[in-house]
């Protein structure tokens, strides 16, 4: 049996906003599997917005996708063709692959999931890397104490949606923003969080400082801009701020105009003691046990509910990736690339 | 005997640079101490740069200090007349207190000092505030391990001086940066930091790379400016950023021309997973006895060394804290009020 793997590459660095042509699909067959390995069929893809920073150059924590090579995501997989004991045909697995839709790869690689126990697809989110930041990135970083006040942007996204939840769990509240009526409703609706103001509203700063009555105590950064710019004189002493990302500013070609406000935000990291620390979610894999036994449990007790935006088809992978940046995702952003 | 106090108050709000017009003297007659009280004769007054901050109106973590009143200082002083029996005429004591020369104080707001231990005046520098101030900062932000690269501005400072010297206690490189010539060849030959780089000269930051070749692992942020510009690129992942001050921006009455470089904090300290933390010593008030024994023996053994920059007299106070803040001190700035 000779597979051929659709691989979606990078044909060029994206200037800003990327479009269609920054990337190009391509086919090849993939060799029979040796000792040791699988070949898999791609079930689902996983879109985060990191991504974004994996495509340009310049200083990051990994390096950048050189041109013509296809880009990182995590994938769940059913298996094909077993040359590895471990797995038989039909298991279904978790795997750090990139934009393709079949492989071959090691055993020792991947992880078997249970189609039971959820949907397999949440081990590309709430179950996976965005719910691990999101449930690290509090245990660590934010420490919300009960009665505390935590503000999330994206709250609608994948890793949003878990920070206002699993912060609310542990007695605090949870204050999102969202882009639109239709995603603020779902955030306090289905998500319960406490209040999610509209990010494009006129007076979205004004409303946050509202909504935020005893100020803000922990910031859990995802999006940067006009978020970060309301939030920061919101902020308690001694608040804590997780930097997860800066979505807002993942596009951007050149800075914002001026005055350069860095020594605003020094001075009020010094007045208040705030606390601003950088995480990837690699730096807390040890916790993936506990992480995986709590939020299997939260999700039993209906305690902690996602949204999954799923698109059909490896070809609209990239169409989709673009406008998650933008925000048109709602939820989860998922590329379902087979049944 | 009716004594005279003469206090500095402050007249108007320093618009950028602090002038003498700022200022007034004032003279009253201080009251008969009572029951518990103990009139005080100053010796020394400290000046430090955090007290700009106290002039200014604006969110801090201390309130400004209103028109017409004293400003925040710590004094060591001489006891005249004791209605506390837990002092005697002579006793030497330490006092958070305002820019005066005599007061009445309560007994249980003073710290006895012994003058055969220490000189006294080590009360306000090496064996004060700024002492526990680069003691705690070290300790629990910057937390520099053995090998670690240690940068600090200002290192000829009350501050800065020390948080090289304990850095390289615990085995770490220290590398300053001070004002001038005379003063780098102190910070290395007498201080014994690894490198000191003129922060004036053109190619400070070049000069500064070079002297890092192991990247920065802790800043200890005294200074803001330029030299935090030159630092930021070379902080290593997971780099700890204790702040503490941003001296070069205390006297600004407005913010640096564009572009916005807040972004490109923020994705420093995303990409490369920093802590940046604010701090002002009080929060650590309870490391004192371990810092008061720690920092005795480090002097007894001739590991820590300091310098102090004194100038006689109460009414040369605002010119010399005026000079501060243009770097014009050398070593701790002290005011000698009476011998």
């Amino acid at each position: 049996m000779t597979v051929t793997a659709r691989t979606i590459v990078l044909a060029a660095r994206p200037v800003g906003k990327p479009k269609p042509s920054d990337f190009r699909m391509e086919s090849a067959p993939l060799h029979d599997p040796g000792p040791g390995e699988v070949l898999l069929q791609v079930l689902w893809l996983t879109l985060d917005p990191y991504m974004r920073g994996r495509m340009s150059e310049g200083p990051s924590y990994a390096a950048a996708t050189e041109l013509g090579k296809s880009l990182p995501t995590e994938a769940v997989a059913r298996v094909l063709v077993s040359m590895d004991p471990g797995f038989q045909v039909g298991d279904v697995v978790a795997v750090h692959d990139l934009w393709r839709d079949h492989m071959i790869r090691k055993g020792s690689e991947l992880r078997k999931l249970d189609p039971l126990a959820a949907p397999v697809q949440t081990a590309l989110g709430v179950m996976g890397m965005p719910g691990m930041t999101a449930y690290t990135g509090l245990k660590h970083i934010g420490k919300p104490k009960a009665g505390e006040t935590v503000v999330v942007g994206a709250a609608s996204g994948a890793v949003g949606a878990l920070v206002g939840q699993i912060a609310r769990i542990g007695g605090a509240r949870a204050v999102g923003l969202a882009g639109g009526a239709e995603k603020c409703a779902y955030v306090v609706n289905e998500l319960g969080f406490d209040a999610c103001i509209d990010r494009n509203a006129p007076d979205m700063a004004a409303q946050l400082a509202a909504a935020c009555p005893k100020g803000v105590d922990v910031y859990f950064e995802l999006t940067g801009g006009a978020i970060f710019d309301a939030v920061l004189p919101l902020l308690n002493p001694f608040a804590r701020v997780p930097v997860c990302g800066t979505i807002a500013t993942y596009n951007a070609t050149s800075l914002p105009d001026g005055p350069d406000r860095t020594p605003l935000l020094l001075r009020s990291i010094l007045t208040k003691s705030l606390t601003f620390r950088g995480f990837i979610v690699g730096e807390f894999w040890g916790d993936a046990p506990e992480f995986y036994k709590a939020m299997a449990g939260w999700l039993a007790e209906g305690r902690v509910k996602y949204r999954e935006d799923v698109t059909d088809g490896l070809d609209r992978m990239v169409e989709t990736f673009i406008g998650m940046l933008e925000g048109r995702n709602f939820g989860k952003t998922l590329i379902r690339v087979a049944e």
